[in-house]
């Protein structure tokens, strides 16, 4: 950033701000190393609360382009609604940064559930796990060169038309292919387990029920480098998904409908009618630790001083 | 196989045995359906018994194109010892058959321990998995056109020269890799579970501990279309390979060592010194059912008639 900072100086009046240090204190509000994107967040937040204090002439695809270093998937982490992260064609990945699609306005009944998954045992870490991949994987270059393009194109698409069934097609072809490639990597890696795949089972046997029926797809999942499963859907479809995670999945802890589909009663188990209930086993309580029903969200945003999480004097109000 | 029966009505002598009909009964000690081939194994003898029934004049490699109808893998369980399955260029698969690559007493110091795995659920069936892979896997024709055709020269080099660590590295990443590509299917084929994962944990690291100590891979996991991992190793390593694999999956009966690898003492969960037993957790007894101590068998063997299976009147000794 030394260059941006040289900017800043110029503009800098009463006082050098940029020559202060100064005191960073971070809070995550979601499981961390869980493959939920927590370090996306983190980085984001830390790229654009600097951005913000030395207000940088810069565009958040130009910000993405340094929160990307932190954690590759912290560029996307900059804007709010739908984004793309541009592969870039050059070797130093200067042009290998995020654009915004839609703002999350565009598409608002599009929804998320979280399923928060316990795993026993230490995963990889993205990043590294990533590097290990492109290193040893023979499927990985045709993965890139010749499948990922097409599908950006196409779910940008989808996103822009509002096109649930061709969103959904995509994403979980894509979420599966991702995960290929991890198990062709030497030695492979396994973000998924047998909860991640009674989940899937579970969304493919619950569109299987609306396709057959001449419907389109009613949800998809997707999974990042950790076994927890997104599950998209538009919004009058989440209250049986919800009833059918919970069926296969109880809880100790009653739904939280931060979103209203339950219409003021409590949430409770059920499978739609026609369901084949074979297609996986249920589960013990906590295999699924938690859900979080979410939706689009905005992108970094400065909160008011009374948010701040130092004190007057500079130092955290709260040590971890 | 109408004009070989055409051939064989040309020699019939005194009577011709090919217009009479044939009782057929078939006895198969593996476990049916689980991934562990036993389909091949039946198709194979199959297959083997009516070309020595009619003492048909075909060789074992054009015997494995018509037993490769019944189930694609029957065609290799018509030989012993090392077998390729040649792919073949036509589209109608006439050229697709088995070859050998080198007889078992080439290399007796292979041998295997196949680890029966339990599982909740059905599984596909390998056949109609592989259709629905080859509609559907992006991935697959990257991987018929410029991965295996290398890697099934350098595995029968391998095999030829004895180098069992270019043995188990190609085998382990063919394994991978033929699992990534059912995950690139859609909806996606999953074989593998959690139990299948930790053993392939357990067999990373027991090689890492040796590469690290400058030597060579000691042992290879291969999964076919099932849970069930089949291990192979030098003979020398299937002590330790067995006591590894009792300290994570607890056994209900006693380990049957027929190859007598514990001379004589009963075998006793153990870990190697510097083995880091945090890459898997302990399973439950059960979680692997048994296990089995083979090593590179023979092809299809006619027996006497003290073995059939047949009553003197052509009805079944025993009935399913």
């Amino acid at each position: 950033m030394k260059r941006l900072r040289a900017e800043v100086e110029k503009k800098d009046g009463e006082f050098k701000i940029s020559h202060l240090p100064v005191h960073i204190c971070s809070y995550n509000n979601f499981p961390t190393a869980a493959g939920l994107a927590s370090s996306a967040s983190g980085f984001a937040a830390l790229v654009a609360s600097l951005a913000a204090l030395y207000k940088l002439p810069v565009s958040p695809s130009q910000l993405s382009l340094i929160a990307r270093q932190g954690s590759g998937s912290a560029c996307r982490s900059l804007f709010g609604g739908f984004v793309a992260w541009e592969m870039g064609t050059k070797a130093d990945g200067t042009d290998s940064y995020a654009v915004e699609v839609a703002p999350r306005e565009h598409w608002p009944d599009m929804h998320a559930l979280i399923c928060v998954v316990s795993d026993d045992k230490k995963g990889t870490s993205s990043t590294s796990g990533m590097q290990r991949t492109v290193e040893t994987s023979p499927l990985l270059q045709h993965r890139i060169k010749e499948v990922v393009p097409q599908r950006m194109n196409a779910i940008s698409e989808a996103i822009k038309g509002r096109d649930f069934d061709a969103f959904a097609r995509i994403t979980m072809a894509d979420s599966n292919q991702f995960h290929a490639v991890c198990l062709d990597t030497e030695p492979p890696i396994f973000y998924m387990n047998d909860v991640s795949r009674a989940i899937i089972a579970l969304i493919v046997e619950y569109n299987r029920l609306s396709l057959e029926a001449g419907g389109k797809r009613k949800a998809a999942y997707t999974y990042d480098a950790g076994p927890n499963a997104v599950i998209y859907a538009p919004k009058e479809n989440m209250k049986e998904i919800v009833q059918l995670i919970l069926a296969y999945f109880p809880q100790k802890e009653a739904f939280k409908d931060v979103n209203a589909v339950f219409g003021g009663e409590a949430a409770k188990a059920a499978v739609p009618t026609g369901f084949n209930e074979a297609v996986a086993k249920q589960f013990e309580v906590g295999a699924v630790k938690s859900l979080i029903h979410t939706r689009v969200g905005d992108g970094p945003r400065v909160l008011g001083e009374d948010e701040t999480l130092l004190r007057p004097d500079g130092l955290p109000k709260t040590l971890a």
